[in-house]
């Protein structure tokens, strides 16, 4: 079967020939139909992050799939059903983690991802998974399941800020998500609070300012108000989401939050040393009672939230997001980056 | 009657005479038994933290007081109930946060603390305080009562820790005090952890690390250990409370942190600019699943909790933690500092 994998030593996406997975019991086999592309899957390529499977010099990318049950194999799945795998896999056997159902939580040590670190990913025509780690999708969200994984990242990260919040009455009208990537803009378009902004730096006319600005939201480029200035700028947010990877937004979110306000940090940055006007920051931590709620991966529950999500976005929405789909002939194509683009996907 | 105050542009406690307060419509009027003192009183005098009353030239200090109801006036506390009153009060009629009764949670301006910024304090021979804000307590805990707002800043700390752990499974077996301080030491008391960890910089033989040592736990030498270096030297921890009022422990407390851990921030630093690994700890937060959860103040379901946990802490840690009992007339004494001083407390 045809699959796309990035080779150790080389730095780009590559149609390799491999043999059809076969489904080992308690594993359902799936015909894969589209698989995302994100930031995470450029690290994946570059070097920067995960790593291959034991003794393989190969990776097959793609942790962003919808697919269709080709064979149950004797799981409760049905024939035809659309599904969804989850990403985490335990190392050996199981552990506490899996056990619960929370393999988000999971240490490192304690999980491989598909696509990403130590397992095979989704981007091939065939994938085998126990049908635990398959989430039923309804039919009608088969084209743009994909967009279910990196969603469900988002629910879980929405799910932890607001538990934070728990302790007192929290009613947020403002939200301020930094980033305009795929999954900013699924976070965006996912919110309900009744002022949203979206942070990003590209200049108009640009397809995700059309987005921003057709979802009700505001945009606010970095290049003109910076994280520190948003509060005086627009108004303090009650929740920010940040989905940049820029190690100065986790810091400059505390100016940017309201009293009693959280930040969930869902970015991941490389090494960068920084001045921060530190005693600021933590007073004001304090004496405004903010939070940062740091949040990566999610679980089934996540999932099933995010296909709840997904289905009451409107249809303009995710046809906008999704700015091309190739044959996996053309994974090359699919992995470039440019001003004209959102969220690629490769369709077998 | 007596009481103690700081004049504008001094910057020592004072006894000074002032007229007995007169209960309002909803107020009781209570003798004060005994008054705390800590770091923000220090604050308050060193004139880098609150301040004076409107129109007023002088402030009564104290903040953490346990007294005894002399005339109920109408409300419906009983003559001779011990109290201890709250800290926060509206400064103008109320507002939304002192009627959900929230008021720890009101931003700046929507509140006055007494005895710290806006309002006279507890440090007097009588105070009188609408009944909502005062917390009955046992008669037995009319000693140590003084404890309750303190440590009531630590329960709520706690809860609002605990609250952003509640979206996943969190079985905290180590926690780790920032500061052996007062408030440390009530932390660390007040924790049921298995095991638990008290950061100081003090020399022994010090009172403070036999208070530690006296609870079972294991004192951390800040000088020998950083708060980066702790989870090698000894062990990540679930929790972190930081006690110390020192800009770099938020931030280093990412790295002493376990996966799925969190850092409840409690001190109020000065202005400091940091050098700071931002990626890694910005890294760090998100793919450990890490929260930093600033708190400040305390409501009355805090003071209730407060009083449940100084009840049930052994009879030697406070009377060990209670190092000098002053009258009014030697209050400069009570507000001394040394090493061999943990919490000095002014008696009527």
């Amino acid at each position: 079967m045809k699959a796309v994998a990035v080779r150790r030593g080389e730095r780009r996406p590559e149609l390799v020939e491999m043999p059809r997975p076969e489904a080992a019991e308690g594993e359902a086999l799936v015909q894969v139909r589209r698989v995302g592309i994100d930031g995470t899957d450029h690290e994946v390529i570059a070097g920067g992050h995960g790593g291959f499977p034991p003794g393989e010099d190969r990776l097959v990318l793609g942790h962003e799939a919808v697919g269709v049950v080709e064979d149950p194999n004797g799981t409760g799945l049905s024939e035809g059903r659309h599904v969804v795998p989850t990403v985490r896999r335990p190392p050996d056997g199981t552990n506490e983690y899996f056990e619960r159902g929370e393999p988000d939580m999971a240490p490192a040590g304690a999980y491989v991802e598909r696509g990403i670190a130590g397992a095979h990913g989704f981007m091939a025509e065939y994938v085998t998974s126990p049908a635990e780690f398959l989430v039923p999708v309804p039919e009608s969200l088969a084209d743009v399941g994909f967009l279910i994984e990196p969603l469900s990242n988002a629910e879980k990260a929405l799910d932890h800020a607001a538990a934070s919040r728990e302790a007192f009455t929290w009613d947020p009208g403002s939200a301020l998500v930094l980033g305009n990537g795929p999954l900013g803009l699924l976070t965006l378009a996912r919110l309900e609070h009744e002022r949203r902004y979206c942070l990003g730096r590209r200049d108009r006319p640009d397809p995700t300012i059309e987005v921003i600005e057709g979802l009700g939201a505001t945009y606010v480029d970095s290049r003109e108000t910076a994280v520190e200035a948003f509060a005086d700028a627009h108004e303090p947010a009650d929740l920010v989401v940040e989905a940049t990877g820029d190690p100065r937004h986790p810091f400059a979110a505390i100016e940017a939050l309201a009293p009693g306000g959280v930040a969930a940090i869902l970015g991941v940055p490389g090494d960068a040393t920084l001045e921060l006007e530190a005693g600021a920051l933590h007073r004001e931590l304090v004496l405004e009672n903010k939070a940062l709620v740091g949040s990566v991966n999610s679980s089934v529950p996540h999932f099933e939230a995010a296909i709840d999500s997904l289905a009451a976005m409107p249809e303009w929405f995710t046809r906008d997001l999704i700015t091309g789909v190739y044959p996996p002939e053309d994974a090359a194509a699919a992995f470039e980056t440019g001003p004209d683009r959102i969220k690629t996907v490769v369709e077998f």
